[in-house]
Formats: C-alpha cells, sequence, structure tokens
C-alpha cells in the first residue's frame, strides 16, 4: 500500500511532448469514487490497481494498492470492465529542478486532451512550475481517468 | 484466469461439519453481477478477486481471476470495501464418490446459513448427493456472497 501525493494541469493549447510515450489501455471495473478498481495494459504488461475516496478537501493524497497481473488476464478483464476503455500515451517529461511529470497524450474518445501530473513525497514540497503548464485541475472530477472513461473529453461541452 | 463450474446446495436443518474450518472475512470493492471485485482474508493470507457475470442461463459457469496479495494490504482494502464484511468458517467435507464438498458456515450478519458447493470439472460431471444435502440454490441471487453483504440471512423474510 501507499499514499499517492499529486498534482495535476492541463497544457498549454498546442503543447506536446518532445519524445514518444508509452502505450496505455486501461478499463474500471469499478468507478466510484469510494473506491475505484482499475485494470490497466502498459507497455505489454498488466497491472489491477485499487484506489481510495478520489476528491474532496484532501484531493491530493489517496491510498493506492497495485498488483501486476499477466497480461493476457489484463485483457480479459478489459473486456469485463465498463464501458469506455481509455487509451492515451505516457511520456516522462524531466525538467531542471529534478522532478519528472508525467504528461497523457490522450487518444480515442479523449483525443485533444493533454494532462500533466507530478508525484510528490509530501505535500508541502515545492516545484518548478514549467512555462508549458497551464491551469491546475487537481481534484477536479472531470479529470479523473474514472471520469473520462464515463464522460470522454469529446463530449465536454466547456473545455 | 479460469472459469468456475460450481453448484450450491442448502443443507438439512442442524447439519453441520464434523471438524471446524478455517476463518474467512471477505468485502466487495464491487459487487454489481456484471463484475464482482472481491477481497478476502483466509487463513492468514490476503486474495483479490475478480469474477465475471454472475447468473443467467449459464449460472454454473464463470470468468474468475484470483490473485494473493498482502495480507495487511487485504485488511486495509476491507476497510474500503463496500458495507456489509462477510464471516464464515470453510469446512472441506470429502465424501466418498471422491469429490469434497465446501462447506460455508456463516457468522455475523449470516449466522445460522450454511451452504454446501461442489466444484465441477465439466457441467455434466455427476456427483453423489449426501443425505445432508437440502435445496439446491445454483444462480439463487439470494445466495450470492455479494448479496449477503448487502441483504444478510438475519434480514430475510423467507429462509
Amino acid at each position: 500500500m501507499g499514499v499517492e501525493i499529486e498534482r495535476k494541469f492541463r497544457v498549454r493549447a498546442g503543447w506536446r511532448p518532445d519524445s514518444a510515450g508509452e502505450e496505455i489501455a486501461q478499463g474500471y471495473l469499478s468507478s466510484v469514487p469510494e473506491r475505484t478498481v482499475r485494470v490497466r495494459l502498459r507497455g505489454g504488461r498488466g497491472y489491477l490497481t485499487v484506489k481510495g475516496k478520489n476528491g474532496g478537501a484532501d484531493a491530493a493524497r489517496r491510498a493506492e494498492f497495485e498488483y501486476e497481473i499477466p497480461a493476457a488476464d489484463a485483457r480479459a478483464l478489459l473486456s469485463l470492465a465498463e464501458p469506455g476503455v481509455i487509451e492515451k500515451e505516457r511520456c516522462l517529461v524531466p525538467v531542471a529542478d529534478g522532478h519528472t511529470w508525467e504528461v497523457d497524450v490522450f487518444h480515442g474518445e479523449n483525443e485533444g486532451l493533454v494532462v500533466a501530473e507530478i508525484e510528490l513525497g509530501a505535500e508541502d514540497e515545492p516545484f518548478a512550475r514549467p512555462d508549458w503548464l497551464a491551469d491546475e485541475v487537481t481534484g477536479d472530477a472531470r479529470y479523473y481517468n474514472s471520469s473520462l472513461a464515463r464522460t470522454p473529453y469529446r463530449l465536454w461541452e466547456e473545455r
């Protein structure tokens, strides 16, 4: 078990990471806010991940349990998942202050959406904001991957 | 991944297995019929299990994916689970035809309920019915453990 401390941002319009990323396909066996159960295929490996309550005052902290599973199981579990599998490319973008941003370039139903996340060791850990960063969306439920599975970016009225 | 072929029965009133069983505590991260995600502590070991659609014409067959996880994770996940943790004792009862019945003696909110299950290699595999067996309840949704978590035996109007 771990606790995630993450901050999430949109990126400037038109900005994209320089290098290609790793293809990720993921779906949800449960997407209720109290407990999400995610199945993920990433670079040919499978993962099953349970996360505790999302959002609220403590939006940046969240219990997380992740287990590697056979890729063939992950593929079968994606077919059992709730409708709305997410496809994205994850790019790692190291910056000068020593942090590495995880930038998700979404495809499929979420084409056009690009989100950058930083994982912190403590909630008050300082970090530099690269000039390609736009608004912070930490805790904004529309950007949860579990929400993007149900209500993808292309259906948003306001982007 | 495997496919479960199971038949489930009540036992005769008052009958109990001779020997004590293994204590099981389990809860659900998802209990919708299309996909259940179960957390279980059994004899000090932890398990995370995903099962596909339950019930319907094909009630005896069901996709199942089980992963062992650290017992400490299972304990933490039980506290994240949906309300209604199931406590039961599982007794293995070998019978003369070579099969072994799994008999669940429920405790807590399901005290009084005893259910016997047999796992078969094929749906048409013959098996003897021990004289302590009562009605078959395969496919009866009230007896799903996911249902017993939400609507425990002590709340049933008709038993």
